[in-house]
């Protein structure tokens, strides 16, 4: 995993403080007002702070800016074109590269190592709000959801429902395999690690749901 | 507009603090836990706080349960069943009824004032986190939901995707012309109306994201 973006030497607990930015406006800035924004295509409400999409154009980055995103996770291997880049970089959002790539099989052979990893920055409230996109999507990003909608804890009918609904036509059987196959348990020391790292970090924070690991 | 529930007379701001209930979890209780949860068909998050689905049956319960629901929209004019009445009275969830007919035309001759009072609750950040559904979640929801991006000023593209990715096969062009006509204009006041009853409210409070009105 790459990280890359101008805020990365920014402190962790540092000049955006997690409550304030918490106070997340309804998505898109204005009631009625007269400037129009463009999602990203693609674009869906993952969770509380949790976004998706294909990729982004500059036309979207007025959206964007709107969700007050604190990270990227951008999960094609080809580096960021010079116009996202500068996105990032003039807004102090990190950018979470995580090369995968995009061919029909690709991800249904990627190891749990790097999947475990993303899920890790996903969890991670102090990254919140978060985007994750790839080219479309579809696939990489929508088998990352599918992992995460697991560690949710949703049944497998409904995570695969969801999966379809953003890949559409181009839903892939390998795909959804790759979500069945995910092995949920391996996240227990990355959860156990977010938790300890959370301790003692104020009573306001938010924190995981969890359930008491035996 | 109906409002059915137990929990009717509950003062406004009264036993559950919106701070305290605006921690949410991470959706679904836990990270590896054993019990699956399962969605109501058609889910999807709207927003922070907003929902949608097809119709819940008691299978999902343990899902919407997770979810912390403060209300419920429900969108058609039959009455809810008893194992629904009785989630929602049990878990002191407000139901607010708006019949509106699930035929073909129906949705898309609908007053603009019913709309309005739907979305005056949906804007309302003290009933959330709020579910809405109707039957499949496609085209009362699709057609509701359309007209809350269009106040949060999504170019109407970027709404009609969305429409299209949960009506799916069954989108129906009617719902695209209703929502593309909708106007967002004759919300002022209730988004007024909000704001009024939001001033003095404390510091902490989410606030709706607006323009200035001239």
């Amino acid at each position: 995993m790459r990280i890359l973006e101008a805020a990365v030497a920014e402190e962790e607990e540092g000049a955006r403080p997690i409550l304030q930015r918490r106070e997340e406006p309804l998505m898109g800035r204005s009631v009625g007002g007269d400037v129009h924004l463009t999602p990203p295509s693609n674009f869906g409400v993952v969770d509380g702070g949790i976004f998706r999409s294909g990729f982004p154009i500059s036309d979207n980055f007025p959206f964007l800016e709107a969700l007050n995103l604190r990270s990227i996770v951008y999960l094609c291997p080809e580096p960021y074109p010079a116009a996202n880049a500068e996105f990032v970089r003039s807004r102090g959002i990190r950018l979470f590269q995580f090369g995968i790539e995009g061919s029909r099989e690709a991800f249904a052979t990627i190891s749990n190592h790097a999947i475990m990893e993303t899920l890790g920055v996903l969890l991670d409230v102090r990254n919140h709000p978060i985007l994750i996109h790839c080219k479309r999507g579809k696939h990489r990003t929508g088998c990352l959801v599918g992992c995460f909608r697991k560690l949710q804890n949703w049944c497998l009918s409904s995570v695969h429902e969801e999966y379809i609904k953003f890949a559409s036509v181009k839903a892939r059987p390998s795909d959804m395999k790759f979500i069945e196959m995910f092995d949920v348990s391996c996240m227990m020391q990355c959860v156990l690690h977010i938790l300890y790292r959370y301790h003692g970090f104020g009573n306001h924070t938010r924190r995981l749901a969890y359930q008491k690991i035996s």
